[in-house]
């Protein structure tokens, strides 16, 4: 069958109560499906995506070259097979690939919200998206899978929904985000406000499009130091050096800093900075036992089969920290779940790149 | 006894020939001496700074408040008893304490050398101290002690001039840097290269001297997480969030978005943008085993007890980075090592914070 791709946007005219006790009204959610949604909506599976991610995770677009950036793992008769379930993506709202943002029209102008736009939580995008299930008339799920700050809504929705989806995988991710990733975020957020092209936060979209802001290629280098590890620099670049420069020329480079700079450059060119600071807020503040006396008791609600899947070698969302959600669950005697540390060397990284390392653990859970 | 603290600035005539193959000519070295140099000057212990440290390394100044930054270590009755021994350091070409480096005037001129000064190597900078020395009527030494890009220069001491130093301890350092520690020093490269006020080199000290670079904050800012670990973080910080800003600001802030701030801008007003550049360029291109045909060759030039120390969290410099020099001079047969790894969790800076769970180690290699 084909993947069957569709992509919308939906418009909400009802306010959207967030949990900072503001309003966003009104909001537009887009969202891409893939599949067919069979007769008794028993089918569908909800995959969240990470922060600089957008509901695009599957297929190629027409006239496009990259594919979505989970396609190895959804597709026909791939481990999210598309001619068994029907999937669906939805872009988070504070993102900018489509869904309300810092950047969006903030009505009856057609000016933008900028730091008017609120802050918004895990939670917060996880309510958005259950409205939207909820309008299409899917009022129950067969699973949720989502890695990095997809897996935070993966475990958001277990707990704060918990009849909701059958099945709940979450990668890489953590209960309750660490200094070490909120310092991280922090050079991004710094290297952006810095730039004076940045204008504290009145650029022109249209300004920086072409070259992107310089403040979110260093910004973003730094992401990528976070989402690799010592290890898999060392096999992926050691002390290589570009032939063509001197060992003694002050700026002749390493291939580790021609990676940081492509990687760096080419994201500042696609993202939006406010989106960026909005979401790297997101995820900075993301506790899973906020409003509760203890993660215990935030976990003590989960009702789905969840399961765990971390990276040995994750140092932005370390394995110990889903290990830690784990022995919190078997503690307290909750037998529905798994926890699985994949080998590998990959870092944060590899929830998007070592797909062939998990995906057989994917089918399996969503085997029966 | 009084610590006899003496600073110095030697002028050089004599041109410094490089690794390069450039030459630096004349040249300044500043130093300080604690202790008194005995009649066979058989009592002298060298000491080799990091990136950013500096010739002051023990006491205080008159007037000043900061001791020099290994004071805990160095002084009478200290683990490098200065009542003993005398005690030398060096601030290294290229930094910018008063030893000649970019910002300095590029004779007959009286403008810096800016981008016309050379890169110096590690290999630069132990033969600028030995000449000083020599100058001096130093030989020989008892000891070299260094952590960091100092621990880098202790052992290329230990390979480059083999019969110089008795003993040599090299803390919190490596073989040859590794693409991960590159890749943080790419960030700071980058912040300060984007910062409009760096004017591409061309800065005046003057203007930029009482808030600093905004650029240099943010570099050092990522220097700061390299030098710390995750784990140092969560005990030192947690999720702690400054009690006066609301949970849903923007820009409310962590207590580790704090420390990094408040020590990245602090950076910024003493050290020099220019220095920073080529001092990370000094140690990015580090590697003991140029010159020879292998790491394993140019360890088997080494002739005096060399001991090796790191630290169990530090992931800059990284335990098995220095553990695999141990292994190597174990594998060749060479007796008059050590190697110990200290357990703590405070990451590289623990080699300037936690003095105490290693003075003991140095107390005794210095002890016959």
């Amino acid at each position: 069958m084909s993947l069957n791709l569709k992509t919308y946007t939906k418009h909400f005219t009802n306010p959207l109560y967030l949990e900072s006790g503001r309003i966003l009204e009104p909001y537009d959610i887009t969202y891409e499906t893939y599949g067919t949604l069979n007769e008794d909506k028993s089918n569908v599976i909800l995959i969240c995506h990470a922060l600089t991610g957008s509901h695009h995770c599957a297929g190629v677009y027409e006239g496009d070259r990259k594919a979505g950036w989970w396609d190895n793992l959804i597709g026909a008769k791939k481990a999210i097979d598309t001619d068994r379930f029907f999937v669906i993506c939805t872009n988070t709202i504070a993102s900018c690939h489509g869904s309300s943002g810092p950047m969006s029209p903030r009505l009856p102008s057609t000016q933008p919200y900028r730091y008017k736009f609120p802050v918004v939580t895990i939670k917060d995008m996880i309510k958005a998206q259950k409205i939207l299930l909820d309008t299409l008339g899917i009022h129950s799920l067969y699973a949720i899978v989502g890695g990095s700050m997809g897996g935070m809504q993966a475990l958001q929705f277990a707990t704060t929904y918990p009849n909701f989806a059958k099945k709940i995988i979450s990668l890489a991710a953590t209960h309750a985000t660490s200094p070490w990733a909120i310092a991280f975020n922090k050079i991004s957020q710094e290297a952006i406000l810095q730039d004076s092209n940045f204008k504290n936060g009145y650029y022109e979209s249209e300004d920086i499009k072409n070259s992107g802001l310089a403040g979110m290629a260093v910004g973003r280098m730094a992401g990528h130091i976070s989402f690799l590890s010592p290890h898999s620099m060392d096999s992926k670049f050691g002390r290589e050096y570009r032939s063509t420069d001197g060992l003694y020329e002050l700026f002749g480079k390493y291939q580790v800093e021609l990676y940081l700079e492509y990687n760096g450059h080419n994201f500042a060119k696609w993202f939006d900075p406010l989106s960026y600071l909005y979401l790297m807020k997101t995820i900075n503040i993301f506790d899973l036992s906020r409003g509760f006396d203890s993660l215990e008791e935030a976990l003590s609600h989960i009702r789905c089969d969840l399961h765990l899947i971390s990276f040995k070698s994750d140092i932005l969302f370390r394995a110990d920290e889903m290990k830690h959600i784990s022995d919190i669950l078997a503690n307290i005697g909750y037998k529905n779940h798994s926890y699985t540390m994949i080998d590998s060397e990959y870092g944060h990284d590899a929830f998007l790149v070592e797909v062939d390392k998990f995906e057989h653990l994917i089918k399996e859970i969503l085997q029966d």
